[in-house]
């Protein structure tokens, strides 16, 4: 199946343009960390084009990433074409990015459906995200508007953002769909537990589908700012070619997430109610809790473990050997090793921050 | 002053031939402890031997270390004369490393008192070493028998052994003089306290003078064994050059430390008293007690420490970037890194035992 189920040609957009400081000391500029190797082997973003075969074609897959790694991009994606491989000239967060493509797409392909997912969560069945995604781009195509996948909360987690849905309105293969009434902001304990309880709020999973007809559309009534910029470096690249244009006119679109700057604006806004294991691996942290371990923790690379419990323990060159280690993390690189308590790992902030104060440029 | 005060020639043996595993990853089979930059930037082998000057000359300097390390120690000991690094073809313990010397020094300097030092101890103050060596020799040059080094214990510490002196029997230099009345080894934690009251316990430092006449005649008395292989060796270095004869020999001599095998059997042992501060560096963990560090512990090398406390942080390369751990010890190489609580230290040599048994020789 390699459309939206009633002709519409089916395109999936990969967000590959993070640059975060999570992973220091693993993720660096030059190898951010949706290219570090933390789905079993693969990088996250090799995994996230592999999980969407056989849905969405090689052709029809376009990576959106930075100028910094694209090469870098390319290489890891041996069967994407080069072409589809697109680098934004600075990052102007995820409404230019989405915007760019579905201009471009406009113009090539109007009739298509898009299908957005960033590149570095990790979702181990991609049988179930293929058969949400189909279920989203279907629910696209039939009913307007815009579409975004709802992941049935499982606990009450503070760190991620919340739609709020209505009674089931269908159901789109063996999904059901629901209206969003609003999404809502990380919430505190308390308001994550009522979140839970009610059964009618699910997390937000930044994994969206709509026609290029309806994205346009949202945005030019939301973000005209933006969608003016768009016009502008679309009619550039007619005349010019696009290098040109891009370099020219992406550094001043305006920048704002697609979530603040159209989701919590539009409607309609249809949320397919999906169920899969998903984490968006936003911490070292986070990773014991996403990859199969034993009591021991998570262990990846050249790792000696002895009596070591609740750790993540990680190499990408030197022998990392823990004795007695209890809820630490520990990453070794070549050229920097980190040691933080897993209840603290948010602080690598710190270290890079005083890294960079201190001119240690080599390291970030 | 290059004697021991009356006229006879002072000599000083240094023993640097040990090879533990308890500063793995720092020390290597190719770099023990004692060639590892523990002494404020200098290996402590380069201190020691700098710590005995004015008082033995480089010329009467003896090194003593393993065939495998003997050019790493003339590389580290450029002052002292080549010929005086000498090397066993393997570890047999003290008292041949000690006998070894003595048989030599008995041909050439029959006269000598001998001075014996660990290479691996950290003595803040050399004026207080040299002061105490000078009486020791003195002392054992006036009275015979053998002398030792009496560390007055600051603490109810297990880790060493100690010695129980009689009331002084006369004064060396600024230090008072005992008999020893017997060698103890390793005490509980309920007996080093009652020692540390006691007044009349003192650390065994594992520091010793005597004439060479007097430790010949001692290891001819209670350890004729080993006096007879030193005697062949002795015999065919003689007759065919020392090279040759020490790899006939030197694996098979008797192997037995000189405190079991010589010390603790001998009479008279004198104790000179002594209480500068000293350490044994015998672990990660102990160099925290041992340097001057900050409440956040000792760091040595490119380290990058936010918020540790009681921590030591050991780079022999990459950047340790550590954030908010409490007793923790990490030492990071090119290619090893080590994170061990610092109560638990001694496991280090799990660790070494699993490499050994996975066959990683590279890394020992």
């Amino acid at each position: 199946m390699t459309s939206s189920g009633d002709g519409a040609p089916l395109f999936a957009v990969v967000m590959a343009g993070g640059a975060g400081t999570r992973f220091w000391p693993l993720s660096r500029r030059s190898r951010p960390k949706q290219l570090l190797p933390l789905a079993g082997g693969r990088s996250l973003l090799a995994a996230t084009v592999e999980r969407l075969s056989p849905l969405v074609t090689p052709a029809r897959t376009l990576v959106v990433t930075s100028e910094a790694v694209r090469g870098a991009v390319r290489e890891e994606l041996p069967g994407i074409p080069a072409e589809n491989v697109l680098a934004e000239p600075e990052g102007r967060d995820t409404a230019a990015c989405i915007g760019w493509v579905a201009w471009r797409l406009a113009r090539t392909s109007p009739s298509a459906v898009m299908v957005v997912l960033p590149a570095d969560h990790l979702i181990p069945d991609g049988a179930a995200l293929r058969s949400a995604l189909s279920a989203a781009a279907a629910t696209a195509y039939a009913r307007g508007g815009l579409v975004t996948l709802g992941l049935r909360p499982t606990r009450a987690e503070t760190g991620f953002g919340y739609v709020e849905v209505g009674d089931a309105v269908g159901t789109a293969g063996a999904h059901t769909v629901h209206a969003v009434r609003r999404f809502v902001e990380k919430p505190d304990l308390e308001t994550a537990r009522r979140f839970l309880e009610s059964g009618s709020f699910r997390w937000n999973s930044g994994m969206f589908a709509w026609t290029v007809a309806a994205i346009e559309a949202a945005i030019r009534e939301h973000l005209p700012e933006l969608a003016s910029g768009l016009d502008r470096m679309a009619a550039d690249a007619e005349s010019e070619g696009e290098a040109a244009a891009l370099r020219r006119h992406y550094p001043s679109l305006q920048r704002v997430s697609v979530d603040f700057g159209v989701m919590e604006k539009a409607a309609p806004v249809w949320a397919v109610g999906v169920e899969f294991a998903w984490s968006d691996v936003g911490s070292w942290g986070g990773l014991a809790e996403t990859l199969p371990g034993s009591p021991a923790g998570v262990a990846i690379g050249d790792v000696a473990a002895i009596d070591a419990e609740r750790s993540v323990l990680v190499s990408d060159g030197p022998l990392v050997a823990a004795v007695g280690v209890r809820d630490l993390v520990v990453v070794a690189t070549r050229d920097a090793v980190l040691v933080v308590p897993r209840d603290q790992v948010q602080r690598v902030k710190e270290v890079v921050e005083a890294l960079r104060a201190a001119g240690r440029e080599e390291l970030l």
